[in-house]
């Protein structure tokens, strides 16, 4: 697994090194570098929160360079600029296409935002291995640097597969779809319409993809209905049959 | 194709307010909703840059409910609560997953964003068809307003997917929500679970997100189990009085 540090080009605002510091601390990043930064005061401090510990241990440089010379791969980041010449250098690709190509790679990526204003220039980006453009709006495509910045941090920090939680297992939801035709049974469902509205409930069920909990809670739901039709019905047969 | 606005609760930093204007017209979205907000003044319109139209024509709104009350779909945004006793209400699907359900659906969606400190209160949650939660790094799992918000209109931004036919609307999901309160009711269902079970099947409709048909198909489901429950007790409470 690849790691990756920051490094912040000639930022002009220290409200904006917080705020990627932050963004940084949230998506479990840790090294910050800065090249000829701004002062950084009370407004980074504010902004950086709970990435405090981030800002504060940040390393500066008087160059580029010096900020790059143990990265295995640089990582440029830029708006789309159509107007270039040197289209040659903005040949960029998405911030999840990158994340899927660190995910292979291994080694120490460095990944450069430039100025609030320039961005990075055309000799900085000579330096990249890799280009990134966040793809936006053409009528104003320019983020903010930590806005653009917590993007590629968030691309980077997914991991494949589960977000929510413990799913329905495929054997539980049968007995969901099992429930539901003793449902449809108990209230004698047209016979006609029966297989559509099983289907219906299996895509509805299949696109919420319900969690353990959730299944159990519409289990309960379902049994309780049938089995009070059931009891309902079988003393009203206790009564007739007397 | 859906149609998106943003709505800010009670946001208590117009430099956030800014900086989500601008974030949108990043991201082509336009609507922008204030509930409550703070004093919107010069660092909201510094931060929002060319985003200041949409920062102008925001409108505000004494409460939530008439901000939201045209939307279709109501999503909520929160960070992770492993704390919460309220888990159910908290059961949340990724920015990913919630762009790909937004592309096949229709309709005006409203997306909630909540206070810089509290974020959305429960009696807020209990409005969402959908909640949305971001991974993070969960040792610091609180992102800046702006920058989940940046996040969330990012993955709404990437290409559009085809659309799956009409969605039921706003009106049409209340009635079934409705509907299944009233089978709860018809089975005697545990009052102290009533509320979490609603919200239960309020989010799995969200995340379903039904055409017209599969709403009519499932009223028709659950109001035959609640008529034949009531019927089944009337005549047997009529028996029973003869």
């Amino acid at each position: 697994m690849a790691d990756f540090c920051v490094v912040l080009v000639e930022p002009k605002y220290d409200g904006n090194v917080g705020a990627v510091a932050r963004a940084m601390k949230n998506f479990g990043l840790r090294e910050l570098l800065l090249v000829k930064p701004c002062q950084i005061g009370e407004e980074a401090r504010r902004r950086a929160m709970h990435g405090l510990d981030v800002l504060e241990s940040a390393r500066t440089f008087d160059n580029l360079d010096k900020a790059i010379k143990d990265a295995d791969m640089v990582v440029g980041t830029t708006g789309i600029d159509t107007k270039s010449e040197k289209k040659f250098l903005r040949i960029p690709i998405t911030p999840r296409e990158f994340a899927e190509k660190a995910k292979d790679a291994g080694g120490h990526f460095a990944i450069l935002f430039g100025r609030e204003d320039f961005g990075l220039l055309n000799g900085e980006l000579r330096k990249c291995d890799l280009l990134v453009t966040i793809p936006t709006n053409p009528r104003y495509p320019i983020l903010n640097v930590a806005q653009a910045a917590v993007i590629v941090f968030y691309e980077l920090f997914q991991k494949p597969g589960k977000s929510r939680g413990r799913q329905a297992s495929a054997m539980e939801k049968e007995r969901l779809h099992d429930a539901f035709a003793s449902l449809l049974a108990a209230t004698k469902y047209p016979s006609h319409k029966l297989e559509r509205t099983e289907v219906m409930f299996r895509r509805m069920l299949g696109r919420a993809a319900p969690s353990k909990w959730e299944f159990h809670a519409l289990m309960g739901v379902l049994n309780r209905a049938t089995n009070r039709i059931a009891r309902l019905e079988s003393s009203q047969r206790m009564k007739m049959s007397r």
